[in-house]
């Protein structure tokens, strides 16, 4: 459990929960599927789609695509290469797409919650706002990117603000079958539950390859080795993978390995997609 | 082209070649698909399996398989990480993978000749001894990777020893189409095109997650963003691609970019999975 | 000339002056030495020495005393080495310090004004607010080590407040005789110009040390190399050397080679003591 | 104990000497003062003044004069920095001083030795040709470091050649009076013992300054804040300190501190200049 966010430490590492929901709408669920969390870093998948939808390939002159190989949080390689991060799907990668949508949207912390809603077409999410204002008061590591970023000219807008949406961004509170609602376009080639078109299925293809090689900070290439799906964590003990034109699954598990991700959400996906023999390889 | 392997520089850059193979043994061709190149670092996916064929999982004892987030050649990372190679597709990696194949068979470079003419089913297949000669002379950087492998304790024969059957691996001189024929049985589950079984399923799964993620050096990222299948580049401007259960593809041009990948092969690729709207994601 | 800081880039590049002390006080002095501009850095050489005078050597749990082979401002090494900066006169190093001064004192930048007034015997001495404001706005990189310290609990005061003081120290306006009076200690074995001991000779000797190890950034090895006297640079183009027991030397030219240090006063530097065969080599 | 160089392994821990000479030739002398050892690292002081006095400063084209910051084996600066060592008293650096004096001198192991004899005006010192062959058969890392250079063009002769004359300059064997003898130069202007001189006052200069910085691996500001001399350890328990124009010192003691060098022999320094009040600051 994330020491640093004393909010999700109170969390009994005793939850789990695994849903699936395939691309005819089926779902399949165990356990703690309906009880929320805070999502964390799985946000960071929805802050790119929306701002992809907006700027479209303009981020790309910000932000590059390769995995960090480092963990999620060095700076390291942010000051290496000169304020470019290394992709959108580790922290700095997200602030920069934090500060884009704060310059693009009138009011980006109503306007992305809106947008998550209607991807899961569930007006009942929400910002987890306790959570939000404990990251505020002890998020240093991202006040620390976000100022190096400044210093580089990365972010436009204004530390504070734009970290002030970055921490309620990852507030989002929601539960294993939301989750699965929400990134249902994501096996559909763009088109959420409902049928609506989100995004055209050239970006759907490019994100789910960043999920595949960045989604899991440095064991981005064990989870593609031992599951063989793209998929992104969070410290909350969340995790999604999909299979496109198959399957989107959600697991909860709080208790988390040395690098940041569900111990048992891994284990459960690396036997699901094992024994099914479902993957993208 | 790499000044480092002279024998490489005459090539023309006009070269030019690209070849299919779908699951059901269609074949399409286009250029130069039938003159042989040397396949170089395309070569290390085919070691590695016929490692993990003979010592099974053990090989991931002393590799990882993390994406390296760095060009093929860095020291650094070997040095900040004890010895323990990041994957087994960069030229340490590949240097274990050597070694371990040196210890297991009594005449490595012939035996994994015939493992190559196997899969492909093709006797003719051979070695560029000129090219592998060119490199045991000049590799440096490679003989300066043993060497430090060796220091961590991490390579158990001798240094010369291995790198003799590594630079013979890397001169390994194919066509496209032999190429698409050898890395048949990646694309359906183990078998060759003859419809013996290799390698089981689950490994097959590994080895496609892992030219996914490691397989084109610090342009991993890119390649997985832009072009979206598992594959593996050479410097000798060859790549391989490959949709599990559908095709490979192999392109040939000899013009690299900057970090090592064959510039107009990238392309093709993109252009090929983009208007198709084939790929894994 | 740093563009992060606006006002000093106002400052003409022609302005140029060499004023030496002597052991006995006697005072030797060329071109703009009564003219006063930001000391920048030289003041991380003052607060270390008062944080000294008040801790003692429990500076010492909290820093290092390594140089840092690397740019004066890069936060890669403090991430590397969990929060402890590598030495008090880099950066991260000197926010520590202020850090400590911070707790310390009551009124810091009051108390540590006061301290650097006795130490020259001039009650004129005094900071520039606007150059201490202009960096309050925009020295990111500053708040990015700041807070990246925060996150490894080594700073213990609020981070703006810490920085207030950093800023209001770096701001420091003094001309060349001035450096050379406050600076008289050094080569006096702890006792200023009026004969008042302020550091015992132990902590003189370490201070000088760090100064010929760390005094020039990643240029350190070169300045000892070329000049061979113990010193402290800032990018306001002043630089502080000194032969223990026999001079003090002060130049300012505002004109910054590549890595922050005044080029002209560094040629000159290395002109006296080549010329006059005074080192401490 | 350095356990890459059996050899050295087998001496007890239990040896202790100390050795000062003045610049007025008195000599004091305690403990295993006569008992000759491996002087390793130490040696690389005496190559580099033999380079400077056969090629002068063209050296620098080819070395940095900077302190590493980093352990005393470390490959990854040398690839950051593209094959030019941080400075000549690494192992890099070192080696690139080897493969100089591998290009200018006829017969570089004779001649090297009678050098040092000559300084020292004793022709007994030798090498110790188990110990050169030793490292010579299990050197790994300076392997890596020495095709490293090569593949940079940073090293002219053969790898082996020039390692093979490394290896022997490392077995160096000579007692503490003896290196008090041969460092007697550095104290002296550049006049050895018999008043003969060997280099100009303003190369003493250079090399005493590049001590200072770079003499202890990553330990260098720490013995300069401590002992405030310049000096030079080696991995067999030795240690050479002096200042300018009064003495040198050399302690012996095998027992080394994680960063490679005397933990005695430091300690016994640190006393000795506290004590006495004698330093270079």
């Amino acid at each position: 459990m994330p020491t640093y966010i004393p909010e999700l430490a109170e969390i009994s590492k005793e939850k789990y929960g695994i849903h699936i929901l395939d691309i005819d709408k089926n779902e399949f669920s165990i356990g703690d599927t309906q009880e929320r969390f805070s999502v964390q870093s799985i946000s960071k998948v929805l802050t790119l789609s929306m701002a992809l939808s907006v700027i479209g390939k303009n981020v790309w002159e910000r932000i590059d695509v390769e995995p960090s190989g480092d963990p999620f949080n060095q700076l390291s390689l942010l000051e290496q290469e000169n304020g470019i991060p290394r992709n959108p799907l580790i922290n700095a990668g997200a602030i920069v797409i934090a500060d884009i949508l704060v310059s693009e949207l009138k009011d980006p912390k109503r306007e992305f919650l809106e947008f998550v809603r209607t991807l899961a077409d569930d007006p009942t999410i929400n910002y987890d706002e306790k959570v939000a204002l404990s990251e505020k008061r002890t998020g240093y590591k991202n006040y620390a990117a976000a100022n190096l970023l400044k210093s580089y000219g990365n972010l436009k807008n204004n530390v504070i603000e734009v970290l002030d949406f970055y921490f309620y961004q990852c507030s989002l509170s929601m539960n294993c079958a939301q989750l699965c609602d929400t990134f249902y376009l994501f096996i559909n080639e763009g088109k959420c539950k409902n049928d609506n078109k989100h995004l055209d299925k050239g970006l759907i293809k490019r994100i789910n390859a960043l999920m595949l090689t960045c989604g899991f900070y440095d064991e981005a290439g064990e989870f593609a080795f031992r599951v063989g799906l793209p998929g992104k964590s969070g410290v909350g003990g969340g995790i999604v993978a999909l299979l496109p034109n198959k399957f989107c699954v959600t697991t909860w598990s709080p208790g988390l390995n040395i690098k940041g991700n569900s111990t048992r959400g891994m284990a459960a996906l690396e036997k699901l997609t094992s024994e099914s023999e479902l993957s993208i390889f």
